[in-house]
C-alpha cells in the first residue's frame, strides 16, 4: 500500500539537489499508493554516512522540509544510492517517527524502506529487545532494520556480503513485503527483496555503450549459468573491469565493447509510473528475488537454492507515456479519468469488437475457448470496484452461457477456503494486477487446477504474468485512488468475454448482436452524460453537499451500479453512502426512509422497471424525496421530481451509462467538502497487502 | 404486507359491540404485518347497509374512533359478516381516505379489503373512468371495488351469483393479492380470493353438532365431486336444510345428525395468530381459490375449471398457544424474543441432536439424503434476516460438504433468472414461509426440476407445503418485526443440515463432533451474554444513542453477524448502520474512518483473528475508537478499550453468540430513540408481496 522509490547512479556525477529532486518526484508519482507521510534516505557528509528526511503529510511537505534544511545541496556524488518512501499507515499513526526509512540504531548502520506487513514483527522485537537492542517506533519495519544490525553484529569476522546478510534476515520474516536496504558497511550498494509486494527496476544507460539488457537472448546462456552456483547467478551485469569474475564474463550479452566501466543509473519503484520519465526499460522482480546493485551492476539472487525458479528476469519496455499520467487540463486525475471514458471504453474494445460483422474476438482467450465452454462453473474473484464490475456482468454471463456463476470478494473467498475444482474457470479482476487478496486467491485456484483468467489494466503485473490467459482492459494508467475509467473498461471487458464465451450458441445470436450494437453507441452516450456535468454539480451543491448519509437503490443490472456509486461517494466524499438492492427494501432498509434521508433511485427502463416503480411509490409514500436516474424519454414523472436523465441502451450495458452521473456526483461532493480528491484519506490506489 | 381479518357469524346472536371488538382484537394480532392505518366494514342499519370506520395510525386509534362514534353499539345480529384491515402503505400515503375497506361508490355497493399489489390498476382505472366511474383514493384496491360494480352494472338480469361475479373480476387482475368482498346485493355473504398473499379460514362450531371438517376422509369423495361441475364443487358445507342441493348431500361427511342448520362462526385472517384465540381448526386457501361463505356454509371454488388442482383443502389443527404470542413480563415482543433464545435454540435442536452419541438426525430430510449428497451444487435463497443466516453458514457447508455453495437474495435471484439445474439442491429459508420473493424463487426452481428444501418457522405455510422436504426451526411464533430468535434458530437448523449432509464422511467426523459439543453449550452461553444486558444498555446510552451512522465490521464467519447486526439497527433504531467485510476496508470504507464515526468490530478468536487485529490497528491508526466484541479470555486489550465480552465457542457457531449483544444494542437504541420497537415504521413482519 505504500510506495517505494530508489535512485542509484554510477559514474554519473549528480549533486544533492538533483538527487533529492529525483527522489521526491518519484514519490509524488507514487503518492496515489498512500500518502500519509513520506521520507528519504540519502548519502551524507563526513561523519554522517546517511541523512534521513521525514515528514507527515504529502510529498510537498517533505520537499518543504528538505528545502528549509541547512544541508549543502550543491555537494556532488560520482556514485551514490538513495531511497525514498511514501507511507500509508498500517501499524502506528502517521508521525515523523513512524515514517520510513527506518534505521537500525541512532548511527544509521542499516536503513530500510518497506511496503507490506511483517506479521511476526512482535516476536522479532521481543527477541531483539532481550538481546539489548533498542526500538524507537511502533512500526513493524523497524524490527527488520534492527534485525539487520543483529545479524551483522553477531558475526565477528565481518565477511558477510550484503546479499548474504539480507538473505539471512529475510528468512526470518513472515508476511508480505518489498524492501530496500542500505548500510554504512556497504557504501553505495543497495539490496532489494520482494515477497508479495511489487517491485521493479528501471535501467538507464548510454546507448553508445552497446550494452543491452536483452531478455530472450540471455536464455541460451542460462544453461551455463546453471553450472555455477545458481543461488548467486547473475542475470544482468554491466561489468566493472576491476572485479569482473567468471560469473560475469560468462554473461557475455552484457559486456560492453571495450569491457570498461560505463555510467549507468537504476530507478527502483513499486510501479512503473515513477520510472517511466527516466527510462522505459524495466525488469520486474519475482517473489523471493533478492537483487543487489553495486558498482553499476545488478545481480539477481534467489532466496533459496534450487527452488526451481529461474533467476532470469525479462527486461520489458514500458508502453505508457508520462503524458498519459499527467492531469492535463483537469483539476484532478479522478476528473480527468471520468472524462476519458468515452475514449478509454473505445480503447478497451479496439481490435476486439468488429461492429460490421458484429463479432467479438479476444485474442488472449482464443486458445482456451474450448476449455472454457466445457467448464462446470465460472467464479469471479475480485475486490472493491473490480468486484462491482463482476456483479454488474454476472447476469449477462448467466444468460448467455447458462453456466452457474459465482462472484466472490477475494478476502472472503480466502477466509472461507471456498471449494474449487479442476473444471472451474476462475476470473480474477484487478486494475493494478497487484491486489494482494486477488493474487492469493489466484494462487489458491491455480493449486487446485482451475483455469485462471486475469482481467487487468497493468501489463506485466503479477496477475497478468501468473494467470493462464486473460484480457488487458487497456484503459490506460489510472492515477486517481477512486477507480472510474477502470470500472467501465473492466465492465466492457467482461461483457466481451460473455459474448465470446457464448458465440457458439445460435439461440443467443440476436442477443449478442444487440449487445454489440449497444457497445457501438456507448462512447457517444457516455459523452452525452458528461455534458450534464454542470447540472450535476448544481444538484450536488443544492441537495447532497451537507449530507452525512445517503442510500442508492436499484435492482437487477443496476444493483452493481448502486454498490459502485456508493463506494465512490464513500471513498472521496467521506459520506456514509450505501448501495441497497431495491428488492430488499421491505426487509429492513425501508425503516430508514423519511423526509430527511437522501435517496438516489436508479430507474432506467428494463424488464424490472415496474418493480422499481413500485419501490419509488414506497419511498414516496414515506415522504422520501428521491433523486431518480431515469431514461431520456421516460415521461412518467412530474415537474417537481428531481431527475438525472441518461440515454437508454441495452439492459446489460445500461450500468455503464448510469455510473457516470454517480462518478461525477461523488467527484463534486468531494471537491465541495474540501477533499483532496485524488488522495482521499486512509486509502491507497493499489492494495498490495492482505 | 397488510393484515386482513373477517368475522362471520351464523345463527349466533352477536351485538355490534361484540362484533367490533372481535374485529379490532383480530387486527391488533395482525398489527405486526403493517400498521400505518386500519379500518373495518360492518353491517349497518336501515338505509345504510354497511358502515365503514377508518383511522390513520395503529388499531388503538381505530378503537377510539369507534367508541366515540354515535352508532348504536347494542344492536344485535343473528347472522352477519364483517371485515377489517390493517394497512401498510404501498400506494398512496397513510390517510383515512387511503385506508381499507375500499368501496365501489358512495353507496358502498361493494366493499373490499386487500393485501398485496394490483400491478395493472392504472389501466383498469383508466378504462373505468372512461365509462364514467368515479374514484376517491390513490389506491390500487379501489379500482377492484369499482370493477365489481362495473361487472354488476353491466349485466342487466342481475342473475350473477356473488362467486361468479368475483371470478369475473379476479380474471381481470394482475399482481398478487388476498381479497375479501362484501356487497349490498348479497347481504351476509362474503367472498374470499387469493393469489400470492396468504389467507386462512378458522371454523368454530358447537361440538354437539357432530359436524367435522375431515380432510383425509373427504378425499374418497372427490371422485364423486368431479362428476359435478368441478368449478363450483364444494369442499366444506355445513348444510342449511332450506337449500341443500345435490352437491351438498354428496358431501356426506359434513351433514349434521339431523340435517338442521346449526350456529357456526368463521374467522378469516392473513395468518393464524389472529384466529387461534377463537378456534384452532383452520383451512389454508391456495392460490386461485375463491371461497364463498353464505348461510353458514363454506364453499371453495377454483378460478378456472380443470386446472388440475383439487379443490379439497385440509383442515389443520393449530398447535400454537395464544399465550405464546403474548408478551409476558417483557416490554416488547422483540425483547421477549431476544430473551427466549436460550430456550428457542433448544427447541430447534430438540429430538434432532443426540449429544450422547454426538449425532444429528433431521427427520424431514432423511429420505432425501442420498439425493442431496449427490447434488452438484447447493443454492440458498432467502431475503433479509433469513438471507443472513445462509451467509453465516455458507462456509461450514463448504467445509463439510465440499460442494459449491451459492447464497442468493431471492429478489435478485428472480431478477437475474439464475440458471438452475436438475442436480441442484435449493434451500429456501423464511421465518413465515410466506415471503413472496422466496416462494416465487422456489416455484422457479421446482419448475426446473431442482430438489427444493424449506427451512421455515411456520407449519402449514406455503413454503412448508410446496417444498419437497425441509426443516421446521421450531422457534415458536415470532411477533416482533425485527427477527431475533428466528435468526438463531435458522442458523442452527442450517448448521444441523450441514452436519447431517456430511455425516457419511469419516474425515469430517472430528469436526462434526466438535460442532455438536459446541451446540450443547450454546444455550448457557447465550444466557451468559444476556446477563450483560444492563451494561449493554449503558453502552448504548453512552456511546451510540445520538449517532446517525454506524459501521459494524468483521470477516469470515462474522461477516454475516455484521450484516445481521446492521440490519437490526437499521430496522428498529433508524440509524444508518452498515455491515462491512473487514477484508474490504482498504478498498474504500476506510476513507470514512475518523475520530467521529462510531465503529463496532467483531474480533472473536478464530483462525482469522490476526487479520482482524490488523483491521483494528488500521482503524485505530486513523483515530477511530471502535467498540470491540471479543472473547472472555482475550487479554490483548488495554484498559481504555471499549469491549463487549462473549464466551468462546466453535468458530462456525460463534456468530450465534456474537449476534446477541448486537440484538440487545439495537433494542436499547430503539427504546432510547422512542421507537415503538415491535412496530418499526414502514416495515411489516412478513413480506408477502414482491
Amino acid at each position: 500500500m505504500c510506495g517505494i522509490f530508489a535512485y542509484c547512479s554510477y559514474l554519473q556525477e549528480r549533486d544533492r539537489k538533483y538527487i533529492t529532486d529525483v527522489l521526491t518526484q518519484g514519490l509524488s508519482r507514487l503518492e496515489y499508493r498512500g500518502y500519509d507521510s513520506a521520507g528519504i534516505g540519502i548519502d551524507g557528509d563526513e561523519g554522517e554516512p546517511f541523512m534521513l528526511f521525514k515528514e507527515v503529510g504529502k510529498v510537498a511537505q517533505l520537499r518543504k522540509l528538505i528545502s528549509e534544511s541547512k544541508v549543502d545541496m550543491t555537494r556532488s556524488f560520482v556514485t551514490q544510492t538513495s531511497m525514498a518512501h511514501t507511507r500509508w499507515a498500517t501499524h502506528g499513526q502517521p508521525s515523523r517517527g513512524n515514517c520510513h526509512p527506518h534505521r537500525s540504531d541512532n548511527k544509521n548502520e542499516f536503513i530500510v524502506v518497506h511496503n507490506g506487513i511483517i506479521t511476526n514483527y512482535k516476536e522479532l522485537k521481543l527477541v531483539l529487545e532481550k538481546r539489548g537492542y533498542h526500538f524507537e517506533t511502533e512500526t513493524d519495519t523497524e524490527a527488520v532494520a534492527v534485525l539487520c544490525k543483529y545479524v551483522w553484529d553477531s558475526q565477528p569476522t565481518k565477511r558477510l556480503t550484503f546479499t548474504t546478510l539480507i538473505k539471512a534476515v529475510i528468512k526470518e520474516l513472515e508476511g508480505s513485503f518489498a524492501f530496500l536496504f542500505k548500510s554504512v558497511h556497504f557504501p553505495s550498494e543497495i539490496v532489494l527483496a520482494r515477497r508479495g509486494s511489487p517491485l521493479l527496476i528501471g535501467v538507464k544507460t548510454d546507448k553508445k555503450l552497446k550494452v543491452d539488457f536483452v531478455d530472450v537472448e540471455i536464455a541460451p546462456d542460462s544453461d551455463k549459468l546453471d553450472l555455477l552456483n545458481r543461488e548467486t547467478a547473475s542475470m544482468l551485469s554491466v561489468p566493472a573491469a576491476s572485479n569482473s569474475n567468471i560469473r560475469r564474463t560468462q554473461s557475455r550479452a552484457f559486456l560492453s565493447d571495450d569491457g570498461m566501466p560505463q555510467p549507468i543509473e537504476f530507478f527502483i519503484a513499486s510501479d512503473a509510473s515513477a520510472v517511466v520519465e527516466h527510462t522505459k526499460r524495466v525488469l520486474y522482480l519475482e517473489d523471493d528475488d533478492i537483487a543487489h546493485i553495486a558498482d553499476g551492476e545488478l545481480h539477481i539472487h534467489r532466496l533459496r537454492k534450487d527452488d526451481g525458479m529461474s533467476s532470469v528476469r525479462a527486461i520489458e519496455t514500458l508502453e505508457i507515456e508520462l503524458a498519459e499520467i499527467m492531469k492535463g487540463q483537469f483539476d484532478h486525475f479522478m476528473q480527468k479519468e471520468i472524462y476519458e471514458q468515452p475514449e478509454s471504453v473505445v480503447n478497451t474494445m479496439r481490435g476486439r469488437v468488429n461492429f460490421d460483422t458484429r463479432t467479438i474476438n479476444l485474442g488472449g482467450l482464443k486458445s482456451y475457448l474450448n476449455v472454457i465452454r466445457r467448464c462446470r462453473r465460472i467464479c469471479f474473484i475480485a475486490c472493491g470496484t473490480s468486484y462491482h464490475s463482476c456483479v454488474a456482468t454476472r447476469a449477462i454471463f448467466e444468460e448467455l452461457t447458462e453456466v452457474p456463476i459465482n462472484v466472490e470478494l477475494a478476502s472472503d473467498f480466502l477466509d472461507r477456503r471456498c471449494p474449487i475444482f479442476r473444471d472451474d474457470v476462475c476470473v480474477f479482476v484487478s486494475q493494478s494486477g497487484e491486489t494482494a487478496d486477488t493474487i492469493l486467491s489466484m494462487r489458491y485456484c491455480l493449486e487446485r487446477g482451475a483455469l485462471c483468467l486475469g482481467v487487468v489494466n497493468t501489463v506485466g503485473s503479477t496477475i497478468s504474468r501468473e494467470s493462464h490467459c486473460g484480457v488487458h482492459i487497456n484503459a490506460g494508467p489510472e492515477i486517481g485512488v477512486a477507480s472510474t475509467k477502470a470500472y467501465t473498461s473492466q465492465y466492457i471487458a467482461l461483457i466481451m468475454m460473455a459474448v465470446q464465451f457464448s458465440d457458439d450458441r445460435l439461440s443467443k445470436q440476436e442477443r449478442r448482436r444487440s449487445i454489440i450494437d449497444g457497445l457501438h453507441d456507448l462512447p457517444s452516450q457516455i459523452s452525452r452524460v458528461l455534458k450534464q456535468d454542470k447540472a450535476l454539480q448544481q444538484l450536488a451543491r443544492d441537495t447532497l453537499a451537507k449530507e452525512k448519509s445517503l442510500l442508492i437503490m436499484g435492482r437487477g443490472y443496476q444493483f452493481a451500479t448502486c454498490l459502485e456509486g456508493a463506494l465512490k461517494i464513500k471513498e472521496v466524499a467521506y459520506c456514509h453512502c450505501e448501495g441497497i438492492l431495491a428488492g430488499e427494501l421491505k426487509h429492513g432498509p425501508l425503516a430508514l426512509i423519511d423526509e430527511h434521508l437522501p435517496v438516489i433511485l436508479i430507474m432506467t427502463q428494463d424488464s424490472l422497471y415496474p418493480k422499481v416503480q413500485s419501490a419509488l411509490q414506497q419511498v414516496k409514500a414515506r415522504k422520501g424525496q428521491p433523486i431518480v436516474i431515469c431514461n431520456d424519454d421516460d415521461d412518467g414523472f412530474s415537474a417537481d421530481d428531481r431527475l438525472i436523465r441518461v440515454p437508454k441502451t441495452v439492459d446489460c450495458l445500461q450500468g455503464l451509462v448510469n455510473i457516470i452521473p454517480l462518478q461525477l456526483l461523488s467527484y463534486h461532493l468531494a471537491v465541495m467538502n474540501g477533499v483532496d480528491v485524488d488522495f482521499p484519506r486512509n486509502l491507497a490506489k493499489s492494495v498490495t497487502t492482505e
